[in-house]
Formats: C-alpha cells, sequence, structure tokens
C-alpha cells in the first residue's frame, strides 16, 4: 500500500489529564521516527481553535528537552480548547476553514487528544473531509480521567487519577484515625455521569485505610439511606470516611446538588455535594464534620502518575501514528485487556462516531447490593492500572515540566 | 553527672504533621540504643488522654516492621488529642493522676510531641512535678505544619507542608493555563495566625509555574485591593492563580470570612475563605472563577515528604532523648540554622514556657510592600526545607503505613 506523504497535525482538547502530554510524546516519538512519510509535526495551539486561526508550534529540535519533559507535565502542554463544532448543516463554514488549512499546510495526518466531545468533534471532521474528497487520515487519542470513553477497556488518564485519589484516600483516612473523638470525612470525587473515580477511592482499603462508604451517580442516592449507613459506621468505629461522586443523583435522575450555570457544551456545574453533605450530617445527626474536595488535582497531579497509565499513554499516541500511516482514519485507538496476571493489554480502534458522546458508566456487578461500596470485580479491574510509580523530576525540590513557547 | 535509671513515656498532641511519626522512630531509636538508662518506651495513647487513662503501647520487638514505617506514616500512628490542662489552681486532679501513673510505671522521662498548645501542657506538667520533687525530665518535641513555635528556626513538619504545596500549586499552574479563556483559581491554605504555609506556594514559580498573587495573615486583607490585583493580572494573563491563607484578616484584625464555631482551645473555626473570594470575583468583576482548599492533605501527604524534614523530624526526635538524659528539663528542642550554602542546622533547647502559646510570625521584610507576594528573603529562607524528595513505601500501588495495635 502506498503511504501517503505529508504532515501531521495533533492537538489537545477538553480536561486535561496527568498523562495526556505522555501521549504527544507518543504521537511525536512515532512521527520522528517515520519522517519519510511525516515531514513535519504540527501542533495545534489550544486544539482546534489553533488550527482554525492557523496558531501552531511546528516540532523542531529546539524542543527536544521539552519534549522528554512532557511524559511527566501535567495539563495541556500546547493549551486546550471547550469548543464545540456545530453540525455542517447548521453552519460549514469552520469544515471550510479547516480544509483550507489542512490543504495549505499539506497535513495529511490530523490526531485529536481528548474525551467524549472531541471524538465528536473528530468524527465530524473525518466525515466532511471525506464528502471533500481530502485525503487524510483522522485519528482519535483517547483521554479522560473519568474513564467513560465506551468500547476501549480504559482511558489514559484514569489510571493516574485513580492511584492519586486512592493514596490521598489512605493519608486523609490514617490521619483522621489520630483523634479519640473522631469526625464524619466527606471526600469529593469527579465524575459527572460514572462513578469510576470515585469507585478507585476503594484501592486505599489494599493496605487498610480507605473509605467506609462509597456513593456513585449509578445508583440512585437517597439521604435517608445515606444518614442511616453514616450512623451505623460512626458507631462502630467513631469516625466515618465517605467518598461521594460530584454527580450523584436522586431516584428521579436529577443531580441531588447542582447549580443552575452550564458550561459550552450544555453540562450542568457540579461541585458543593461534600459540603452539603457534611452540613447535614453535622445539622441532624450532630457529629463533627469536615468536607474535602479533591478538585483539579485528581486530573493535574503528575508526581502521582501510575506508570502503567504513563507507558500505556505513551502507547496510544504511537499506535494513533502507527494506524492513521498504515491507511485507517476516522477510528479512535482503543485498549484491549488480554489478561489481569500478569497484566497485558494490546491496541485497538473503533469508529469514532461510535465513540463520540456516548459515556460508559460503572458495570452492575462493580457495585455492592447496597449502592455504598465496590465489589471484587471492580478492585481486580482497577488494581492493574494503578502500579507503578513514576519519579518526577525535580529542580530545587519543585517539580520540573515541559516549557512550550 | 549520674543518670537516671527508669522508664520513658511518649505522645503525639494536636494536629498531625506528615512527619510527626519519624519524630517518634527518632525517640524510639535513641531510646532503645540506651535501654541500660531507658528500659521501657511506653507511648500514650491518644497524648495525655492514654497517660490519664493507662493506656499505652509498651514497644517491643513485635513492632520493629511498623517502627520503620513510621519515617514514611502520616498522621499521628498512636492517636493525637486535643485537650486542655486546666491550671493546677483551678484543678489539679489531672496533675495528681499523672503523677501517679509516673510513679506506678517508673516513668523518668516524659516527651511530648505537638505544638503552641502541646507545649503549654508539657511546660505545666514539668511545673508540677518539680514543686512534687518528683524526679523526671520533660522535654518538648516539635512539630506544626504551621512553622509557628517561636525561638526555634522552622518547625518539623513544616517544609514537608511547604513542599507538598508548593509542588501542588505548580501543578495547579500550569493545568489552568491550558485554556484560552482562563478561569481566577483561588487556592486556600491552612495558617491560623502566620502565613508560613501560604507564603511557601511562592516557591512553585522557581520552575516557571506559580501563583501571580499571595495574601498572607500578617497583612490586613482589603476586599477593594484584591480585586484591584486580580483584575490587573487577569488582564494581563488571562488567568490569575491567588494563594490565600484562611486566616486572613481585616483592618481590625477580625478574621475576613470565619464561622462562630470555635474548638476546645476556643480558637475560630475558618476556612471556605477561597469560596467566599471566588463569588465575589464571579459576582463583581464577572470573571469564571475555581476554588481549591488544600485541605488536610496539607498535613497528610506524607507521599510530598521532603526529606530534609524527614531527617529533622528524626533528630530533634533523637536530640529530645539525649537532653532528657543529660539531665534537662523542661525544655523544647529547638532547630538553628547555621547556614543555607550549604545548608546547615544544629540542635538547641529553649525553655517550654517561652514556647508555650506564643506565635512566630513571618518576618516584616519576607512579605512585599504591597502585601500581596513575598521576597527573596523568604524563598532563601524556605528553599532548604523542601529539598530531598522521599521514596514511600508502596504495595499494590498504595502507600504503606505503620499499624499500631
Amino acid at each position: 500500500m502506498k503511504k501517503l506523504i505529508g504532515n501531521l497535525m495533533y492537538g489537545q482538547s477538553g480536561g486535561p489529564t496527568s498523562v495526556i502530554n505522555a501521549s504527544a510524546y507518543g504521537v511525536i516519538k512515532k512521527a520522528r521516527e517515520n519522517q519519510d512519510i511525516i515531514e513535519n509535526i504540527y501542533v495545534m495551539k489550544h486544539g482546534i481553535q489553533g488550527a482554525l486561526n492557523e496558531e501552531f508550534f511546528l516540532i523542531d529540535e529546539d524542543y527536544n528537552e521539552n519534549i522528554e519533559l512532557l511524559k511527566h507535565t501535567p495539563g495541556s502542554a500546547f493549551g486546550s480548547v471547550r469548543y464545540k463544532l456545530k453540525s455542517e448543516e447548521q453552519d460549514d463554514s469552520d469544515y471550510k476553514k479547516l480544509l483550507e488549512v489542512f490543504k495549505k499546510y499539506n497535513i495529511r495526518y490530523f490526531l485529536y487528544n481528548g474525551g467524549n466531545d472531541s471524538m465528536d468533534t473528530c468524527s465530524k471532521i473525518a466525515s466532511f473531509m471525506k464528502n471533500q474528497s481530502y485525503d487524510i487520515h483522522i485519528i482519535g487519542v483517547p483521554k479522560t480521567i473519568d474513564n467513560d470513553l465506551p468500547y476501549t477497556d480504559h482511558t489514559p488518564g484514569f489510571g493516574s487519577a485513580a492511584k492519586f485519589i486512592s493514596n490521598i484516600m489512605a493519608e486523609i483516612c490514617y490521619d483522621m484515625s489520630a483523634y479519640p473523638v473522631g469526625k464524619v470525612t466527606i471526600v469529593e470525587i469527579m465524575g459527572r455521569h460514572a462513578g469510576w473515580l470515585t469507585a478507585s477511592s476503594a484501592l486505599a482499603s489494599i493496605n487498610g485505610f480507605g473509605p467506609d462508604l462509597i456513593y456513585l451517580p449509578e445508583r440512585p442516592f437517597s439521604i435517608e439511606r445515606f444518614k442511616a449507613d453514616v450512623k451505623k459506621v460512626y458507631d462502630e468505629k467513631n469516625h466515618c470516611l465517605v467518598a461521594v461522586s460530584e454527580g450523584i443523583v436522586n431516584e428521579l435522575g436529577e443531580f441531588v446538588f447542582a447549580s443552575k450555570e452550564k458550561d459550552n457544551f450544555g453540562h450542568s456545574q457540579l461541585g458543593g455535594v461534600a459540603a452539603k453533605l457534611s452540613q447535614l450530617i453535622a445539622d441532624e445527626l450532630k457529629i463533627s464534620t469536615r468536607s474535602v474536595e479533591l478538585s483539579s488535582s485528581q486530573r493535574s497531579a503528575s508526581h502521582f502518575q501510575s506508570l502503567t497509565d504513563v507507558e500505556e499513554a505513551i502507547s496510544v499516541g504511537e499506535k494513533a501514528v502507527e494506524l492513521a500511516m498504515n491507511g485507517h482514519s476516522d477510528v479512535m485507538v482503543g485498549i484491549h485487556r488480554l489478561s489481569n496476571d500478569p497484566y497485558q493489554v494490546e491496541y485497538e480502534y473503533f469508529n469514532l462516531a461510535k465513540c463520540a458522546n456516548e459515556e460508559k458508566k460503572m458495570d452492575d456487578d462493580m457495585i455492592n447490593e447496597e449502592g455504598n461500596g465496590v465489589t471484587e470485580k471492580f478492585i481486580q479491574y482497577a488494581l492493574p492500572l494503578i502500579q507503578g510509580e513514576n519519579q518526577p523530576k525535580y529542580h530545587l525540590g519543585i517539580q520540573k515540566f515541559a516549557k512550550i513557547k
């Protein structure tokens, strides 16, 4: 098969993970190994917005030291964006502009690194370019701490977030057990519709110090049951550690506590669940409480990367380039788990439209009957993903990150 | 000089730090090296409460593996307490009970590990025992993340908290710079009356990614100046990262945002400052905001211990035993800095009553003129304290902590 010769364009979109830059590293490394096919690497500044505005980083040798640092740099080193492409029928001006840019820079490989919404963007671009008979290979590179992309066994970014969450939970558990009269500590964890991250707090218990109760968006949340659960644990242990998802919903499927504000994609703004539940316990059970939000560190705590996750994030970047060079397009790279012991995976791919805007929730049998904890099946699923401790690069006691100018 | 032969009692009090157990390790190690003088080691369960209730851990060989783990275990492994001893004049029953317990267990060395309030407890006990002519050596072992104990150059626990805060701030800074239209991110940091911890966020900037504005309890906080500062940074950079102390006060010295609740020592409950300032910026400047509370991880993030801090925490424990064996009593161990480059310290001691209930604030020339940042003097002071990365012990991807039964 004759390979398309031309340039590659890569971009990052949506919320960062602590390993999205490791995928960028994988893309750049693999592309550089194939300079007979991929001549130049353009990285979009702020994702698709950079493509539309012709704002790129042309990756040359000046970046070498910083490319190495990408493996352990949080955030989106090249800038991210939350930009929703209108459908072609509504307004095709962005698509036409992209086609013009692709032609101008001879872009034949387009790799977009993101979550559900980004796969939607990718799929729409692929469809337009196909209709215009512009020869380009478009591949989605998955990332999301939420682990809610479908088809793939799990998503790069999840393992590191899970490692951060579970280790912080172990520390909080140990810390809160210090006093003779304890508190109810309620920790709020990210995850809009899927409980993967909140569930991962259970991994803390592997070494004896973890949450007592876990509440996930997959099961309707009852305030009365919650109060009864907390009271039972507290009466027995004199303290209680709760992990709760920001996305818990009531029997009607409505967020238990959500503000009215919406983001660019029409998603409700969440947050404040732990504080509200803490107030409730303090008021009604008259127990001292503390609420903790793990907040944006869940996606940015690069110092707690899982080595397994870093390696897989690099691999999905590399595989995306390989798939593109092998003539694939309109697909997202996915991870297929071959075995748990030893943990082995292979990489596969799925149609982009299938992956876009579909959210993968936890399997029903990963959640316990009471709806306040996880099962052994979840532990076996998640445990391999947090293995391996990464050693960040430090300068004067502070982590060194890539500087992309 | 003839040395007192007898048993040693050690306890932990007040809020944990991520290295208070390293001091416990130092005490136990040094006591074991001197078994001709110190026959048994009793560790109080929940500090002074354990002494009063005769609840101890008798440290024997069964604890060996867990004693090693103490160096990297957060929280208070033996339990802590916030128990305020009444003055002798008010009620001397606790003192009499302690004397009875000391006699019963032949306690000749009493080491208490804590902050300001704990030094007060220690000082009162020393005074009573002296008046009763009970021969005992009482030494305060300093710990507090707040770094507000007087006389000592700095306090074990501060360096690790500062390392956690500054590295998390670097990650947050990198993460928040991802979007073309940024937010104002306001991070709330512990420190009731002293700004040491909040100031330490400035160390993040060493590698290029740190806070834009820092507000400390040492300078009166003006909401109008704050809004103007934020607007100026945001207009220039399109995002703004603020570090703010939970203990900021207005011109009258009143907490800017404090609830009415008080703890056992009569201290106001703080918290929620970042959330309230975020709301203010969102409402009045119409800029999107995020508030982050670093919360209890500041004292429990053992995975981010500074190696310098761990070594010093062990040393103050060892020095406390040495001082006691050399006939000292009624003193707190302190750290005296000899030089910054190379960083060198020696250990000294101070009268307990002098240390009790006095809080050390930041030097005036460590804070910039505008009152929204720190000076080079602070950086030079704090930087050596965060040096050295500790390698936590992991089992299955989760940190292993000491299990004291």
